[in-house]
């Protein structure tokens, strides 16, 4: 199974003047690929933070995607930082250059800083794309633009490895601290099923919601049973 | 001015189970106290991925925030995520302890665990609270339920240093391209604003958004005519 991981690169996000749309994007897609997604990170356009975030991402993940800082201005040092995580340097992609000439983009300083990427970056060109989404050894740069970001992003999906996870809600009337050694017990009798409980307030009719994930079905439906017996349980949904 | 990082401990974040409501929570509270977000992480309920996680983030920043693992079921693991961080012991909090006794909170198994703390932890209490908020060193822990969050922070809010950053949003007609040169140029003479340039497409009537920040009101009213008198503006708004 795949582990993704997702750095957001964006003081614009930090600092409130955008809200975060490729984080929940993400983590929608991957949920329904079956990916698992165990970071997703959102940092200054610094080429220290890019670089120990991706270097670590890298190290952590079979899949990093970064989002944000691929334009043309001074602003957009999502390569020099990536280059700095991997210790590569920079040069001009001539493959990039003879694409963007075809689109009619100039040779300027602007298009070649857009084109200068670290060593040994790969062009992946998706069907109808103009603009080939770049990778560097497991990492995917896509662009901060949200709907630019998914469009390269469903080039790329068909390659990641995924099995839909099972997820359980059962909503129950108990108090957390209640059930905790129950559900302890739980876990531990159904160790491919991983349990969550999250104590809710003011919400309706339950005090609590207890999720239950598996890819497989059978330990599931044990773990279903076993809960359900466990606690005063008013519904069960799947999510 | 403080730096702060927001770890937020959430394996139900990043399977989409639920959502995100304490990052841009964050988000907000800091922008209006002045207080520089530096890094906004979601991570996996695990001892591992909260100690890596909260040892980087308070090394970088002033102040660090978590939020989630703190209740008395098994996935909750929060503290010794952040005893592992600072390699502390784990021990229970006698005045923890007592707080709970005098608030009806039996002294069992379940309430024992949340009474777990690293050595060393501090408890404030706000005005008002029956609970309080824990501090290991520089890491301020909070729960995971949104509401219960917030409430908490608020507690915290008046003891970070902040000064308010201004931030103008430009309108521009430009692309991105035509203009990167002029912007670098403007940063370059601008050092104590922040440039940031976003392309927009389909958004109506403007191409380019380049946002200005600074907590100099002078300095940014300066980079505000150089960036009116270089680029073809529709408007400015403080944002």
């Amino acid at each position: 199974m795949s582990r993704a991981s997702v750095v957001v690169i964006g003081n614009e996000i930090l600092t409130g003047k955008f809200a975060d749309e490729n984080g929940p994007f993400f983590i929608r897609r991957f949920r329904e690929l079956g990916v698992d997604l165990v970071r997703l990170v959102t940092i200054a356009d610094t080429i220290e933070a890019i670089a120990d975030e991706v270097a670590l991402c890298a190290a952590r993940s079979d899949h990093v995607f970064t989002t944000g800082g691929v334009g043309p201005t001074h602003d957009d040092l999502t390569f020099e930082g990536i280059a700095a995580a991997f210790d590569l340097p920079l040069r001009v992609h001539p493959d990039l250059v003879a694409l963007m000439e075809r689109f009619g983009m100039p040779r300027d300083a602007a298009n070649l800083r857009m084109a200068t990427l670290p060593e040994g970056a790969e062009l992946v060109l998706g069907e109808g794309m103009h603009y080939p989404v770049i990778r560097v050894r497991n990492v995917w740069i896509l662009p901060g633009v949200p709907f630019l970001a998914a469009r390269k992003f469903e080039v790329i999906a068909p390659m990641l490895t995924g099995q839909k996870v099972g997820c359980l809600k059962v909503y129950a009337r108990n108090q957390e601290t209640d059930v905790a050694a129950a559900l302890a017990g739980i876990q531990a009798a159904h160790p491919g099923v991983d349990i969550g409980s999250y104590p809710r307030f003011g919400e309706g009719d339950h005090s609590l919601i207890v999720t239950l994930e598996s890819r497989d079905p059978a330990a599931l439906a044990a773990a279903r049973a076993a809960t359900v017996s466990a606690l005063d349980v008013l519904r069960v949904e799947e999510a």
